[in-house]
């Protein structure tokens, strides 16, 4: 294992922390968000766009990917990245969460899972050496291992059995990689629903394996936000300080703040880009619904504090019509406002850990994003 | 009148001319292809893209924006050209072809046409005045006149008709515009189907009228290219030459070929926009379909002999991969080419006018984009 990962401010009052990951060369503040890259493009942004944020790190769909273009396209063009027009820091999911969507398209097999594209039907298998292959053909820097996550509301009996698979396919997923690690790292995937027990003993098995980062799978899939609060503050205390932690799928303001204060350093979701599809953006005075009728005459922009393009060129009353008249434009700026957002949010946030008020900016923000 | 055209150069052989058009002080050579904006948006391009692209001078649909955002939106916002974030020329249609297009919506008055909104059927009218009266409330630099665009295959009742309107119409639209001409000019629209002779009588009757430019209107709507170019034909010595001549609606390569040829300053035409939204993009080298399984493992640019920013940043193999699996980056890339492709045809094509070599370039174009 190369470590790439170096922690470098602790927050007093919780497990909060800023840090710095190292993938090939770029370098990533944490806690990070990734944005959504599901096919090979985040949703309506080019990649000059890409650059004009700064994003250092987004995220990849391996199932996506695997199915269109395939690994014959992107073995041919070097990996996703040059395929992209992309040049920063890439990472995968194992694709395992995708297929265990396609409901009543896949089987568990001893050693894997098959299934159908959603596509075409054709008939597919993910194995945990299979899906690595595949992430190296996109050439990922952060690779993820196939896990199980079981569906929310699964019994103890189902949650086990996730447990054993996951736990094997994470050793044989270890195993592979070793024999070539190159310079793709491996991150392993926690799961075990919403049991705090499994949780633990799930968590201390892919910490005792050498990956370069921990990842928990399986939250924000049904549970309350109760329920996930309180596996965050169980998991807290026995996360490894050594390590990267990623927090699968999570991406609302409530949520990313408070997976950092349970000691969460990478987060992803596709919310802020959704959203911003459905006309719903972030500010610096909480959520707004673009096609309200009072934006109509409005020549201000989204959020007065913030100087993104689209901030500095367009009107609130501009883009409420875009999104009325359903111009692909509309898609553009609000995606582009969205992730600058969270950018500047992540960074404030950061930022606020290295000076030792993250408590009050979590209260702060946990208030204006909660309804 | 105010004075908005100059003629530079002609063409030895043809009608073929530059020339230039000073639109408040935004100048435009001519011959200039006009790309459609029709809801105050290119489609799928930004302000700073069409800025990019140095468009001098776009088209915008005055039915559509009298239905959304409405003139009391762009009355308040001080005219579409602020509302969209755009600051060179605007020409402006008069509404009354897409109300013709209303099939069983829209019925013929005495002084104008009643027609049903597309989106919720609510009941408006169009007059020669009301029209100018929107276009006022969009503020382009050329305002259309409302004319009758007879359908094609109208019998020569139907067409004689038409012009008995839209001559009365032009009457009317020049009288209320020369009560307060401000800073938008007016153009008059021809019409005659394809009868040469109701051609050239409604042609000299618009000539008549002190517009700014003259317009041909209903070629293109469905008539055939021999017809097409023989309706040209006869009307090239009759075009008047201290005028901007446009052609609306028609913009593939041959057309616009055969309209400068005889005589066609101006031209506007969804074609290289929709195309692109579909797969199909221009280059030196011909028409190429984006979606060719060809194109799959392709490392090269759409046009190897271009130099937008998309066939400098992007590969064929991504580009197709966008298409086939519908993503919206898509969409832009392919615009931002083809329009790009369409400036620097135009461009080219001035030059070789000013060269006395426009047979030779029309020659070759019009082998290259006809099949």
């Amino acid at each position: 294992m190369t470590p790439i990962f170096k922690e470098l401010k602790r927050d007093g009052s919780s497990f909060a922390r800023t840090g710095e990951l190292d993938l090939n060369g770029i370098r990533v503040e944490t806690p990070v968000f990734m944005p959504v890259g599901t096919r090979g493009s985040i949703k309506s942004l080019s990649s000059e766009d890409i650059l004009e944020l700064k994003l250092p790190l987004i995220l990849a769909n391996t199932y996506h990917l695997y199915l269109r273009p395939g690994t014959e396209v992107l073995d041919s063009f070097g990996g996703l990245k040059k395929f992209m027009s992309y040049p920063n820091a890439l990472l995968t999911d194992s694709g395992g969460f995708q297929v265990f969507s396609l409901q009543g398209l896949f089987k568990f097999q001893e050693d894997g899972v098959r299934f159908q594209s959603h596509i075409d039907g054709s008939y597919h298998t993910f194995t945990p050496e299979k899906v690595i292959d595949i992430q190296r053909s996109i050439g990922s820097d952060i690779m993820m291992v196939l896990d199980d996550c079981a569906p929310y509301g699964s019994d103890r009996k189902r949650l086990e059995l996730g447990l054993k698979r996951t736990h094997s396919w994470a050793k044989k997923s270890i195993d592979y990689w070793s024999q070539n690690p190159g310079n793709q790292s491996l991150f392993g995937i926690a799961q075990g629903g919403v049991d705090p027990e499994l949780r633990i003993q799930s968590l201390e098995t892919i910490n005792s394996l050498p990956f370069s980062g921990v990842a928990i799978g399986g939250l924000s899939v049904g549970e309350s936000r109760e329920e996930f609060v309180e596996i965050l503050k169980v998991l807290g205390p026995h996360l490894d300080a050594s390590r990267a932690r990623y927090l699968m799928g999570v991406g609302t303001v409530p949520d990313i703040l408070d997976g950092v204060r349970n000691g969460i350093d990478m987060f992803d979701c596709v919310l802020p880009t959704r959203n911003a599809r459905n006309a719903q953006v972030f500010t610096s005075r909480g959520k707004v619904n673009l096609k309200n009728e009072s934006h109509k005459f409005s020549d201000s922009p989204i959020d007065p504090d913030c100087n993104c393009k689209v901030c500095k060129n367009y009107s609130l009353g501009y883009i409420r019509h875009l999104h009325k008249v359903k111009e692909l434009l509309a898609f553009q700026l609000s995606t582009f406002h969205n992730l600058h957002f969270m950018q500047n949010f992540m960074s404030k946030l950061r930022s606020e850990i290295n000076h030792g008020s993250f408590t009050e900016f979590y209260d702060f923000w946990k208030k204006l994003y909660t309804r």
